[in-house]
């Protein structure tokens, strides 16, 4: 393999099959799909997503929605509470797109509505369970003003309520999923039920990769916004999201030195190239990342009794209980790696090589504007 | 304040008060300080050392090699064990600098051996208790092995042996780190000892942040290599390497959020801007930062009760524990937040903005050669 520092791999093949899976159960499901591309970053693989008629996203900050935009992106949702120190840039980008923001507080909605010169979509997020921002379903004083404030602009558009699940997260079981999401949908509407006279198009969205991979079933909302599933990890495969199989990036690191005392290989690859997120064991230890081998098509499933065991800074230390396999790799191999959390390593990695050698781009690779 | 997105402030003061500090303890000690640059990874940083006289540098890849050396270093040490995959990189910088790498197992000096075309300097890492990599002070046969195969090449030049005391990350009390120093001193010179007819020039280097900040002593080796000490961060004040008043980065993120019912205010700034590292607290909670308040000369020691609790990939929750602090803060507003691992957040920031309005580089933030 011709790779001379640490680089993740992108399985073309697999991430169109899990884009073509969303694309798929959302039509059975007659819900929108609104990717959100804060995973990928990548306006190549976004054209992947446009290929099978996606034609609206979900990006979590205006610089990724004016990344996108600029690659012919022109329905885009920023689905974090809005940052009101870039109404510049908002504006900028309502001028040009149909561009969504989300409000939690009415002091974000009263700097918008002073400050808007276009048209934009406002969606009130929720709080259905989760607890990081939102509004609580029951707060009726809290969102009775926040959507008198929407009409008195004409350019604030109340487009309707979202909700992320982020606690399907720590399940591992599908019924713990099943509940969750019914609870949401269930909170989603009590609410639109209560403003839908006022506001009869209202619409409902959702998003996260668990319950939407693991549900067939996505009933009762308008939207969906899953964004981990176009690479997946080994997080989602815990979770039950995803099979070993449908992890669609891989990073390669050279072998650097070899500890046969301690059965540890070390990698020239640490938390600046994986990040530093991990996954708990059973046995209350934590890795941060599986051992694959490369294969003529791509990469195998993890190999047993092999995990990156630590990361530093540059370095990352891998423990193979099994003497043949530590044996087998050579000082200057590229051994492969399966990500605990692609969103982040893609982040920090900066691009992606294609299994057929291409490179494609992701906006943190790409210079600030 | 005119921030619109999280930024990396940098007090240059402060830095260079660090670097400073550093410089006077060497030449007490008469010791070469071969400061690490992989925390700061910035051209203009590095003017601040070669201002205090430094022109011997540490860093961790090569191609950080490459970007110091573009940069007029011409004395660099890359200490990671040598990625072999990398000789045409260590060939082209070993024409035009002196460059100085790691091996840890024979097969790596076979294949400088092999390829080298230039003469390097070659160091060997001892496992002095970090077992992180290096090789043991006791085996003789594989040092034996990998010195006497450094005498088959003359462009090969053993340079001497070097240790890092990672472990003293782990500790918060002066007497341990102490122990832990004297302990690699005391392993360093028994394996010179060893050599040192045969190798009479032979070196000894080491260095970590928490020893040669802690204590005032480093005798015995020629060299010491600290790095994160150029800012320091909340984990080595943790360490008690440094107290609050000398972390010379802050992290400034928008308020985009506030939930007064539970005391929370969300922040854009989440681990794509901080990093995943976090800080064990006494009562077994986690923390990713701690609230600062900005101030005309830079900002403030930390706040208590407030702390970053939680980060998703861009968004931060910051927990106050005061009605009055909590009310203080309103959406958009830019609250000040030290970092856990200065490395890692400076490395994912991508560049600095000094106190006075500069930008300055970090090499993540400069385009692949």
């Amino acid at each position: 393999m011709d790779i001379a520092t640490p680089t993740l791999l992108l399985d073309e093949k697999k991430c169109r099959q899990n884009i073509a899976m969303m694309v798929e159960k959302a039509a059975r499901n007659q819900v929108r799909l609104r990717p959100h591309f804060k995973t990928h970053q990548s306006a190549q693989v976004g054209e992947w997503f446009r290929e099978q008629g996606i034609t609206a996203i979900t990006v979590s900050s205006l610089r990724m929605a004016q990344y996108f935009a600029a690659h012919g992106w022109n329905d885009i949702m920023v689905a974090i509470p809005m940052n009101i120190r870039e109404m510049g840039l908002v504006n900028e980008l309502a001028s040009r797109i149909q561009l969504h923001v989300v409000a939690v507080n009415p002091e974000t909605v009263e700097a918008l509505i002073g400050q808007l010169q276009y048209p934009v979509n406002l969606w009130v997020k929720i709080d259905t369970g989760y607890h990081r921002t939102g509004v609580t379903p029951h707060s009726h004083q809290e969102l009775d003003h926040i959507l008198n404030l929407t009409t008195r602009s004409e350019l604030l558009r109340f487009a309707g309520f979202l909700a992320h699940d982020g606690h399907t997260y720590k399940q591992t079981e599908k019924e713990e999923i099943q509940t969750i999401h019914n609870t949401t949908v269930y909170l989603l509407n009590l609410v639109r039920d209560r403003y839908k006279n006022h506001f009869p198009g209202l619409q409902l969205s959702l998003g996260d990769t668990p319950s939407c991979s693991v549900l067939e079933e996505l009933r009762g909302v308008d939207e969906i916004r899953p964004g981990n599933y176009v690479f997946y990890d080994l997080t989602q495969q815990h979770i039950g999201s995803c099979t070993y199989e449908q992890i669609a990036v891989c990073m390669a690191c050279p072998v650097v030195a070899k500890h046969p005392d301690r059965n540890e290989i070390i990698l020239y690859g640490g938390s600046v190239h994986f990040s530093k997120d991990n996954l708990l064991q059973e046995d209350g230890s934590v890795i941060f990342g599986r051992v694959v081998e490369f294969t003529p098509q791509g990469w195998s499933a993890p190999l047993a009794d092999a995990a990156v065991v630590s990361l530093s800074q540059e370095h990352g230390v891998v423990r193979i209980h099994n003497k043949a396999l530590f044996d087998h790799y050579r000082i200057g191999d590229v051994m492969g790696i399966l990500p605990i959390h692609s969103c982040l390593t893609a982040d920090v990695m900066k691009s992606y090589l294609t299994l057929d050698g291409r490179r494609l781009e992701h906006l943190s690779g790409v210079p600030q504007w």
